[in-house]
C-alpha cells in the first residue's frame, strides 16, 4: 500500500481504521438510550410508537380513512409509499408527488407526522416538503451514496435491515448516516430471507435485544414485511413489543383485497382495532404504554 | 410405474396419495386443538408448560438443584440431556444410563415429569424406564426409522424443528408418529439456520402461528438454543409467549459457566427466576398463566 | 465441572478437547490423498469414478437395463435405493429387501459395485449382505448412533453433506465414522439448501477445493439431487469435474416420467450417454480419464 | 382499485400486468442469443471474455502493471474500482476520478476496454468520460432508479447479482435497464449468501444454465468476490466455464498481500498466469477458446 502517493493526492485522511475512533452508533460511543423525535412524536420512549398506513398512496379517500382511524387507535404516525421500489418495471410503481401530497394532506388534517420511503438522493429535497421522516427501505440499505445523503439532509431517518444483511452490516449502514452528522436513526427489523416458504421472510426478533445491548439507537420492527400474512401480523406484532421494540410499524388499508400492493398482508381497519385493543395488556406487561 | 409388478410384490398398499387422506396432523383432520399430557402435566392448555433443566445432566448435586428451584418457581417439567448428539466426536457425549437415573431420582424427588432426547431407537425401552416425554432433536427431525419407533412406542414425543426444516416438512415428520398410532407429538421450535451469525439460530417465531392454523398439536418454543446467548432468553421467551407459543423449555443451570456444553445459553438459577416474575404478567397478556 | 465425579463414574476418557490430537480426517495426520475401494473400485484416483443409477429400485428391468447401460458407457458403480428417507409417510418408501436382491442381482450382471442407503443400524448386516458401499444420507449426516455403526462396519461409507450442514461439522461427522476405525469414507457434495428456487437445492461447488486442502478423503459430487432437474444435471457434471471431483453420482433411468421418486431430476439413457460422451474432453482437460 | 382515479391522474399507464407483454429478457421475447459489445470485445461469443484487474485502483504502477500482464495472458478487458461500497465507512472508499483516469490510462495504453462499478446515478456520465462498461454491483441491483439510469445511459452494462436474489429478480432488475431502451446487459453470478462460513459466499454455478434457458443476454461469473480466497479462484474459474458461463471476471493485483481491498482474494500475476494456462484445455473442451 502506497501511502505516500495517497497522501499525495489527498484521501489518506479517509484511510481511517475502524478501531481508531468509537462506532457513533455503539453503546461505547454514548452508552444511554437516544430518543428521535419526529416533530411531536418521541420514538424510543417508554410509550410504543405504533406506524400505521396502507403499503402505497392509492387515493384521498384510502388514504385519510387510514390515518383517521389509526389516530383514533392510538398509532403515532403514518406510513404510505409513493415512490415504490418494485421487484418487477411492470408492477405499480407508486403516485410519486401525487402521493406525497395525498400525504401532507392527511398529515395535516389528523396532526399525525408521515414517514415515507426515499429511493434516490435527488428526490431529497422533494420529500422533505411533505414528508417528516424518510424511510430507507431495505433493498437501500447498503445504498450508500443514499446514506450519505440523508446522512446530510439532518431529516430522521426510518432505516430498514436489508434482506440480506447481518445485524453488524446494518449497525455499519447507520454508522454512514450518523456520520453525515445526523444522529436521528431508527432502526427498523422487518424480516431476513431464509429457505423457509410459510412466511414471505423470516422475522429475526432476535435482533432486537441484539441491538438494544449493542446500539443506542432506537428499534422498530415491521411484521407486515417480515410475515407477508395478515393473520400472523398481531401475533408478531405481540412478540416483537415482548421483545423490547420501541415500536411496530403496520401496514393498514381500508380495503386490503383492493390494494395495488401487498394485497396478502395489509390489515382491514376492524383488525388493526382488535391488534391495537390486544397489544395495550401486552405492553404494559413489558412496562410500556400505548397511549 | 409399473403398478401390477408393486402390487405382486405386496407394496401397493404404501403408495398412498398424500391428497387421498386427511393428514392426521392437520385442522381438517382435527379442528380443536389436543392436549398432550405428560404425566399430570397437560401441554397445549392454557396453563404454560415451562420445561427447565441443564443441556446435559452432569452430576447429582448440578440436577436436583436444577430440579427443586425449577419445581419451586413454577416449572412444569425437567429437561437434561442423558446421550448428546454432539458435532464432534472429541465432546462431552453424556452421562448415559448413569444420566438416566439421575434424571428418574429428580423427578421422583420433585414431582416434575422428565423428557430427554433418544438419539436410536435401540435406547428407547432403556429411556421408557426413567423418562416420561422423549424428545427428537433436530438433527434426527427427519430421522424416519427413529420416528416410526417413538411412533410404535406410544410414549409422549417431544418433536424439535430441523434447524434446516421448513414448516412443512416438519409437520410430515410428525405425521410419521401420528401413523403408527401415537397422537401424542408435541412440536418445539428451535431455530433455523441463516446467515446471520449474532446468534446461534434465527428464532423463527412466526413458525408458531403459521402452525396453530394448520395444525392441532401443541407448539413449544426453545430460546435457549434458537440464540445461544443466555442475554436473549428472556425476551425471547416473552415474545414467544405472545406470539402464541403453549409454553418454553429453557436450559437451566446452577452454575453455565462450569457446563459441560452449552456454557453461553444456560441460565443460572437467578436468571431464570427473574424471567419467571418478568413472564408472568405478559402470559396473563395473552390469556395465559404460569400457575 | 466436577471433573472428580466423572472420573468416579468412568467416563472421563471421553472427554478428549479436540485440540488433544490431529482430527483422523485432516491433511495434518494424513498429507497424502486416501484411495478408497470398494471391490475393484478405486476413489480418489485419476480415473473418475461415475457412479449410476436410479432414484429408486422399482423392478428388474428398470434395474437391469440402466446397469448394463451404465457399465457400457464407462460408469464404474451401480446405485439405487432400497430403503428411501421420504418427506412424507404417505410417498414411496422403496422395495426393501426386494430391491436390495435386485441391486445384487444387477451386480453379479455387469460387474458393477452397488452403493445404496442405509436409514438405520439395524439394517447394516441385511445391506451388507448385498451392498458394497453404504450411503448416508443428508439427512443422516448428523445421526451419530448410525454413523457410529457404519463405522463399526468398516464397509466403505459414502457420506453426503446434509442441507444445512456446514463443511467443518461434515468433517467431523466423517471423523465419528473414522474414529471407530473405518478410515473408507468418501465425502459427497449434493447441495445446500438457500433461499434460491430455482433449483431443488444450491449445488456448493467451492466445497471441493475447500475439501482438498483439509481433508485426504476422496470427494464425490451429486449434481442430480442438487439440482433437481435433469437440464442442469450435464453442466453441473463438467463444472463438478472440472472443480477437482473424484468422480459424480447421478440418477439415471430409463424412463423418468414414469418414476416413482424424483422423475424431474433423473437422466434418461440417451442423455446419460451424451454426458458421458461431453465429460471425456473436460475430464482430459484437467488431467483425469473416464475410462 | 380506483382506476377512474388512476386514469384522471394519468399514471394508469404504468399499470402494466407482467403477463400482457413478453419480458425483453426472455428467450420468448428474443429467442437466440445475444451479444453485448463492449468497443471491440462481444460477450456472448465463443470467444471466452477475461476480466482482470485489481478490486480497487490504488495508484499508476499497480494498475498498469496488471493492465499489461492481463492484456498479454489474453484478457479481453479490465476491471478496477474507482468509487466502492464499503460495508464499513471507515474503510477505503476508494480513489474516484483519480482513479477513473488511471483505468482511461490503462486503458489507452493496452486497448483493454474498462469495466468500472457505478453507485449512484449521478456520476454515470464522469464515469462514461473514463470508463467502457458500467457495473451495477450486488448491493445495488434493486437500486430501481440507479437500473433506470444505466439504462437510459445506453452503455454496457454488467449487472451483478445480488447476494440474496433469485435468479428471477435478477432478471426482473435486468428488465429495468432493458425497459430504457438499452439492451446491452450481462448478467455476472458472483456467489449468494448462505450459511456457508468457509467461503465468502456460495458460488451459484447452477444458476448460469438456469438463466441461459430463460434468458438471451450473456453470464459471466465472478469467483473472486463469491470465493473471497484466492486458492478457490482458479478451480472454480474452470468450474464455471465447463457450467456454461460466457467469461468470468477475477481480480488480479500485482501484490495481493498489500491491496487496499480484497487482499485475500485477489490473484498475483503469476497466479493469473498459471490460471490463463490451465483453463485453456478446459474452454476448448467444452467448445470455447480463448484468443
Amino acid at each position: 500500500m502506497d501511502m505516500d502517493r495517497l497522501k499525495e493526492i489527498g484521501i489518506v485522511e479517509r484511510l481511517v481504521h475502524p478501531a481508531q475512533k468509537a462506532q457513533l452508533t455503539s453503546r461505547e460511543f454514548q452508552a444511554e438510550s437516544s430518543f428521535v423525535n419526529v416533530e411531536n412524536v418521541s420514538i424510543g420512549s417508554q410509550k410504543l410508537v405504533i406506524i400505521a398506513g396502507p403499503c402505497s398512496v392509492e387515493h384521498r379517500e384510502q388514504l385519510l380513512e387510514v390515518a383517521r382511524t389509526a389516530k383514533q387507535l392510538g398509532a403515532s404516525m403514518l406510513r404510505g409509499g409513493a415512490f415504490k421500489p418494485r421487484t418487477s418495471p411492470y408492477e405499480f410503481q407508486g403516485l410519486g408527488e401525487v402521493g406525497l401530497r395525498l400525504l401532507s394532506e392527511a398529515r395535516d388534517e389528523t396532526g399525525l407526522p408521515v414517514v415515507t420511503e426515499v429511493l434516490e438522493a435527488g428526490k431529497i429535497d422533494l420529500l422533505a416538503q411533505y414528508a417528516d421522516m424518510l424511510q430507507i427501505g431495505a433493498r437501500n440499505m447498503q445504498n450508500f451514496p443514499l446514506l450519505k445523503s440523508v446522512g446530510r439532509s439532518k431529516m430522521p431517518v426510518l432505516l430498514k435491515r436489508g434482506m440480506m444483511a447481518t445485524i453488524d452490516e446494518w449497525m455499519q449502514a447507520a454508522e454512514y448516516i450518523l456520520l453525515e452528522g445526523n444522529p436521528n436513526v431508527v432502526l427498523c427489523e422487518r424480516g431476513i430471507r431464509t429457505f423457509e416458504k410459510a412466511t414471505r421472510n423470516t422475522l429475526d426478533l432476535a435482533a432486537v435485544p441484539v441491538l438494544r445491548k449493542q446500539t443506542h439507537l432506537p428499534i422498530l420492527v415491521d411484521p407486515s414485511h417480515a410475515t407477508g400474512s395478515r393473520d400472523l401480523v398481531a401475533p408478531m406484532t405481540k412478540a416483537a413489543v415482548s421483545a423490547g421494540a420501541d415500536g411496530v410499524m403496520i401496514e393498514v388499508h381500508p380495503s386490503p383485497q383492493n390494494a395495488l400492493s401487498d394485497s396478502h398482508q395489509q390489515l382491514d381497519l376492524d383488525e388493526f382495532a382488535k391488534l391495537m385493543q390486544e397489544l395495550e395488556p401486552v405492553a404494559r406487561a413489558v412496562g410500556r404504554r400505548l397511549r
